[in-house]
């Protein structure tokens, strides 16, 4: 048995080390807390910034992903924090940690799949570091964006009355780790969008930007934990709540027709299911008027609606059966880890 | 037995990473291949940017580090690397890898050590990413820096006949580090400052800013990987070579009075052991009468020559049974990890 002391809960721990660092220097528009660190740089322009870990067995898996998938996956998600502000993504640096065991051909896969959603993204990969890590593959990447202030979207600014909205279809990505998870052999044509959707995420970057430069989003994240757990994060920055309507989750049609071979409630994938990253923004009701003309405009999907900020710090779900808090549920990986060890 | 090609070398790891990237966009100043990466800013400023992973069972053992000295050391090295461009450090990311087994008071240590030498070196830690590692504790930090434009120091710039000049003896780190490993129990006096130099390293930011600002230093790099190491570096970047003189090399007077009890050379110790953090540079003799003066009016002690610059490709120290190649000898954690394999 571990002492409760043990569990070391992801949030938790950044607010401590956050207080331990005091507050940052004037030049700092962004510290510890939002989807990228943000400094304010001569002539009116903000460097974005962020770094992303990914760990073998955490947030991975050899087994059922190529070292190409996880090049490409561990740019991306970097990616989907700079989409997450409304910026333009810039250089990377690549800390690779490698097993002794994996081979020089797998190291040269792996830079294959990183570079090519470098060029997808528009992202240069100029440096970084290779250590030995004999526990196990871990990949981290720091990334640069560039945004101007004035257009710079953070996590608080979502207000009484604004609207909820989604860039696309949700569950898609846990639907797709839980066929690789379970091995189940479904419909090709069924599972390969949803592997593809875990495996091989695609930032929106260029919502993220329409949204930043028309000026349409008061409050902005990316869907890495699942809509539960991310707009619970807005709630939080904004000192606001949330009301989710159960008929305007948009649940992705793949995932209703998975979900019975996965045995699991499709509305449960599409709230919190991990890794959709898509954006979730909020938006005034007066600026609907302009907000899906630019999207239709740019040749994005329309955005959907499921909700609204209300009163309160709490994520209300509302069903057919009542009110259901969902605040903060979604995908933490200390969470995962200590169910798996009370199993 | 591993095969050959399991065998990933550090070096040709980030060389092969590199082809795959291809050349970086133009307002890349430096990418791959020297100390920080590079990039041109408006008005003449370079923002200076690297990153670098610190493996539990690789980088540190926590049975001889507390969490407080790794988080400080943490720092301590990327804040080395802004030194060895003569930059002036200024924000950080953390991106901790966190077993389940550590507790939050250590995480709050980690954090104290962290902050502590983010004060004493002028680095705000301004945000980062928190993951489950099961497989031990892993650091990455991410750091940028500024330095103008017209005065970064690169490798690449050493010339046949400059001189090679070190900011402070050698071989202490390592020494610490054998002492440590060893649990010899040697008079305090003499282990205390050598396990001090290899758990709480100083960078030598102002050494390096006053080689930048007064134009005094053709190549600079910091010595992480040790002077054989190092200097071959800087002389593959430069395309040169390099002859040291044995009688010239600054052994640490504290490592030749500890070395007998490790059962290793001094000279050893100095040229190959790693993480002295010192600066290692290259200058025309011709800038000698500005150079002392220069350090010692910043309250620095004087530069040390072990050498100079040389036609050809290869480090030769010159000892008195005649020359020696030591191109490349040095700490590499991969190879290290391939001899603990063999043995």
């Amino acid at each position: 048995m571990r002492p409760k002391d043990a569990f070391v809960s992801q949030i938790d721990l950044i607010a401590a080390l956050s207080r331990e660092f005091g507050p940052p220097p004037p030049e700092v528009v962004l510290g510890i807390g939002d989807d990228c660190a943000a400094i304010a740089l001569d002539g009116g322009q903000i460097l974005l910034w962020t770094v992303d870990t990914l760990v073998e067995g955490v947030h991975f898996d050899l087994a059922y992903m190529t070292l190409a998938q996880l090049g490409w996956k561990a740019l991306a998600v970097n990616v989907s924090d700079i989409a997450a502000m409304g910026g333009e993504p810039g250089q990377a640096l690549l800390s690779l940690g490698w097993p002794p065991q994996l081979n020089r051909a797998l190291a040269l896969e792996f830079a294959r799949g990183l570079a090519q959603a470098g060029r997808e993204f528009g992202v240069a990969v100029i440096g970084g570091d290779t250590v030995a890590s004999p526990g196990g593959l871990t990949v981290t990447i720091t990334l640069t964006g560039m945004v101007p202030a004035s257009q710079m979207v953070r996590r608080a600014g979502a207000r009484v009355g604004d609207l909820v909205y989604v860039t696309g279809y949700l569950g898609e990505a846990a639907a797709g780790l839980e066929l690789l998870r379970c091995g189940l052999e479904i419909d090709p044509a069924l599972a390969a969008p949803l592997i593809q959707a875990q495996l091989a995420p695609r930032p929106q970057l260029e919502a993220g930007k329409v949204l930043a430069r028309e000026g349409l989003a008061t409050a902005l994240i990316d869907l890495s934990d699942g809509v539960a757990s991310d707009l619970f994060h807005i709630c939080q920055a904004s000192r606001v709540g949330a009301r989710l309507y159960q008929g305007a989750v948009p649940v992705s049609p793949r995932v209703a027709a998975a979900a019975p071979y996965l045995q699991r409630a499709p509305l449960d994938l599409a709230l919190t299911g991990g890794e959709d990253y898509q954006l979730l923004f909020t938006s005034p009701p007066e600026a609907s008027g302009r907000l899906f003309p630019a999207f239709l405009g740019a040749r994005l999907g329309a955005p959907l609606c499921l909700g609204e900020v209300t009163a309160g710090n709490r994520v209300i779900l509302e069903t057919p059966a009542g009110e259901v808090d969902i605040s903060g549920q979604g995908f933490d990986h200390f969470r995962l880890d200590r169910q798996a060890e009370e199993i």
